[in-house]
C-alpha cells in the first residue's frame, strides 16, 4: 500500500480545459502545472503556469522535470513533443492516439478498420481525385482539411463541380479529405473514460451548433436506444489504444443509426454538463483515469444541459438569478466566436426544465453583445 | 448596468475554508487572496497568498490595497484588525457580529434578547460566582471559557462541587461562563445565507461528534418539523446584524425543542455536504452574498452526508472505489485531532445510503492510522 503523496499533473495547454482539470484536481489534493502551447500564454490565474512554451525544448524539459505525469487539453500536440514527454514521464492518454486524432483521414480509416459506421470518405491530393470522388459520393459533399479543423473551420460544403473546384483552390495548400454530406436528425457525442482495468460511459449527449460552434449540450434520457451502440463503438477505440483518460466520440444520428464523425482524446466541450449534472465530472474522471484510480459514477444525477457563452458572457446579476444555473466564466478576453464560458442548468421537472432551457438559449445567443442589452 | 470586472476577494485566514471559498469563486471568475492569521502560514497551493500576516500592520494594509472586498474564515479575528479592514474596504459579514461571536457570554445574551431559546448561563468571575450559579443550575453543568473554545477545547463538564472548583482552577486565567448541561437527543445546525435583499436556508443538519470534534453531518429530511423554527431563529440574527454572507447556528435538540448553543458568522464544517449535496454550495453562496449577487438554491439535491477525516486521511484507491463518494483532501500535514479533509456521500436509495454511510463511518474513524490498515 502506498502513502498519498502529492502528485503534480503536467498539462500541455493552458486554456479552459486545463483550468477545469485543475479545479477538479485540487479537492483530491492533486496539483497541476500547465505549459503553454504557444509563446504567448494567456494564463487564467487558476492552473499554475510553467514559464515558457512547449515549442522551446529547454522549457519543455524543465516542465517534464517538475511533474509526475503529463496529459494534454488538445489533440494538436506536435508528435515530436509528445514523444519527448513520453520518454521522460508517464504520458496519458498514450501518444499513439494523437497521430490518428490529428488527421481526419487516419481517423476515418480507424473507424472503418474497427467497423464503426462512418461517412464515405476519400483522400484528396489533386483536382482529379476530387472529380473522381465526387462522381462516387454525389452532391452535396464536404471538403475538409485533414488537420487542425475545429468549430467548422477548414471545411466547405460543396453543391456542384464549380463550388468544389473553388473550395479546392482555397484549401489545397493542406492535405484534404472529401466526405459525403450526412443529412442528420441530430448530432450526439459520447464521453467515455478508461483506466487500466475498467471503462465507464457518460450518457450520449445531444449537441446543437450555431455557426459551426457548439451551442448547447444535453444528455439523452437514460433509456435511449442509442446508448449501448455508442458505448460499444467508444469501447472499441479505447481498447485499440489501451487508452487511459477521458475520450470523446462524435456521431451524426440518422434514424436509428450512429455515423461516427470525429473523436477527441481528451475532456470535451460536450461533457461540461457533467460538472454539476453527473455524479463525477469528466474532469475528475480524467484525472482518476490517468492516475489509475477507481473511476467515478458517470450517470446523470438529474436533468442537465450546458450552453456555451461564445463571444460574450452574460452579466452575473442576470444569470445567477436563474434557479439552478451554474456559471463557468473562463476569465478570457471577449472576442468574436471565442468560447468564454458556459452555463449549466439543472432541473427536476421536465416541463419546467425545457421552458427554462429555451429561455436561457434565447438569452445566451452566440456572440450577443450583452453591453447593449438593457436587462 | 455594470460590466463584469474581475473581483478579488480578500480572505483573512488561509485554511481549508479559504481553500474551498477559492475553489467556489474561480468558476465565477472571481479571484481570492488569503492573508495568514499567524506568522507561519501553511498555505495549500490553491488560494493565492498575500505575503505576511494580519498581525503586521504594514502587511495588513498591503493586503487591503490588493483586494476589492474582505471576508474571513474564522470569527476569531482581533476586532482592531477587522476595524482596519472595514475602514479601507467593504468588510463582510460586518465586523459588528465578530465581538458577539467571539464571546460565549455575549452570544447567549444575544440569543436571550432575540428570544431564541438557549441554555441557562451565568458569567463566572470568581469561585463565589461559580458556587451561586451551581446552586441554581444544579449538576451536571458545563464550565467554558468565554473565548477561543472550539472542538470541545476550553470546557469541562462538572458533576459536583470538587470537580467544579478543580475545573475553575484550570480555566480561571480566562473569562468563564457556566451553562446548564443539556441532555440532548441530537445536535443540529442551520446554515443561512443573506445578501442585502434576500435570505435563504440550507436544511437543518444533524451533527455527530467524536471526542468533541464534528465527525458526521447529514441534512434532515425536507419535511422535518424543526426546519421552520431553526430558520426563524437564524433569520432574527441575520436581521439584527444586517448580515451578508453565510451564517451557522448550532442547536441542541431535546424533544421538539431547539436550544441554541453557538453561532459562527462564516461558512461552517457542518455545511460541507452542500458542495455536492445541494444545488449551490455554502461556499458559492457566501461569495454571492457578500458581493450582493442573487443567492443560489439551498435545497438538498438528494440524500447526502459528510464525514470528517480527522488525524488521517483515507487512501485515494480505497475511498474513490466507493460509489458516489467525493474526497476533499485539504493538503494538510497529518496531526492528532487535525481536520485533514472530508468526504461527501451522495445517494438516491434510503436503505442503501444508510448502509453505505455506516460502513464509511466505520472506515473513517477519527485519528485512525490508515498506514497500519491492510485494505
Amino acid at each position: 500500500m502506498t502513502k498519498n503523496l502529492l502528485t503534480t499533473i503536467g498539462i500541455l495547454g493552458d486554456g479552459q480545459l486545463a483550468r477545469m482539470l485543475s479545479l477538479a484536481a485540487y479537492p483530491l489534493n492533486i496539483h497541476t502545472l500547465a505549459l503553454s502551447l504557444s509563446d504567448t500564454s494567456q494564463g487564467h490565474g487558476v492552473t499554475p503556469l510553467c514559464t515558457g512554451s512547449m515549442n522551446n525544448l529547454s522549457d519543455l524539459k524543465q516542465f517534464c522535470a517538475q511533474v509526475d505525469i503529463i496529459t494534454f487539453e488538445t489533440e494538436n500536440i506536435p508528435l515530436e513533443i509528445a514523444k519527448i514527454c513520453s520518454q521522460r514521464k508517464n504520458f496519458q492518454p498514450s501518444a499513439d492516439i494523437l497521430k490518428v486524432a490529428q488527421d481526419r483521414l487516419l481517423e476515418k480509416e480507424l473507424f472503418t478498420q474497427l467497423q464503426i459506421p462512418t461517412t464515405h470518405y476519400f483522400s484528396i491530393e489533386s483536382k482529379n481525385d476530387l472529380t473522381q470522388a465526387l462522381n462516387k459520393v454525389g452532391f452535396p459533399a464536404v471538403l475538409k482539411t485533414r488537420r487542425m479543423g475545429y468549430d467548422g473551420k477548414g471545411q466547405a460544403i460543396i453543391y456542384d463541380m464549380p463550388s468544389a473546384y473553388s473550395a479546392f483552390e482555397n484549401l489545397k495548400e493542406q492535405e484534404l479529405i472529401l466526405e459525403s454530406f450526412i443529412k442528420f436528425d441530430m448530432e450526439v457525442s459520447i464521453i467515455a473514460v478508461r483506466n487500466s482495468y475498467e471503462s465507464k460511459f457518460y450518457p450520449l449527449t445531444k449537441n446543437e451548433h450555431q455557426n459551426g460552434i457548439l451551442f448547447c449540450s444535453q444528455p439523452l434520457p437514460k433509456n435511449h436506444s442509442l446508448h449501448p451502440h455508442a458505448e460499444k463503438y467508444a469501447q472499441l477505440i479505447l481498447e485499440h489504444f489501451n487508452y487511459k483518460g477521458c475520450f470523446a466520440l462524435e456521431f451524426f444520428v440518422r434514424g436509428d443509426q450512429l455515423i461516427a464523425n470525429e473523436m477527441a482524446p481528451r475532456v470535451h466541450n460536450s461533457g461540461h454538463w457533467t460538472i454539476e449534472g453527473s455524479y463525477t465530472s469528466q474532469f475528475e474522471n480524467h484525472i482518476r483515469a490517468i492516475l489509475d484510480l477507481p473511476l467515478g459514477n458517470c450517470e446523470a444525477r438529474s436533468l442537465a444541459a450546458m450552453i456555451n457563452c461564445v463571444g460574450s458572457i452574460p452579466q452575473k446579476q442576470v444569470i445567477l438569478a436563474e434557479k439552478n444555473v451554474h456559471l463557468h466564466d473562463y476569465g478570457k478576453a471577449p472576442r468574436q466566436n471565442r468560447k468564454l464560458g458556459h452555463i449549466t442548468l439543472i432541473g427536476e421537472n421536465s416541463a419546467l426544465f425545457a421552458q427554462q432551457l429555451q429561455r436561457l438559449k434565447e438569452l445566451i445567443q452566440i456572440n450577443q453583445d450583452y453591453s447593449k442589452i438593457n436587462f
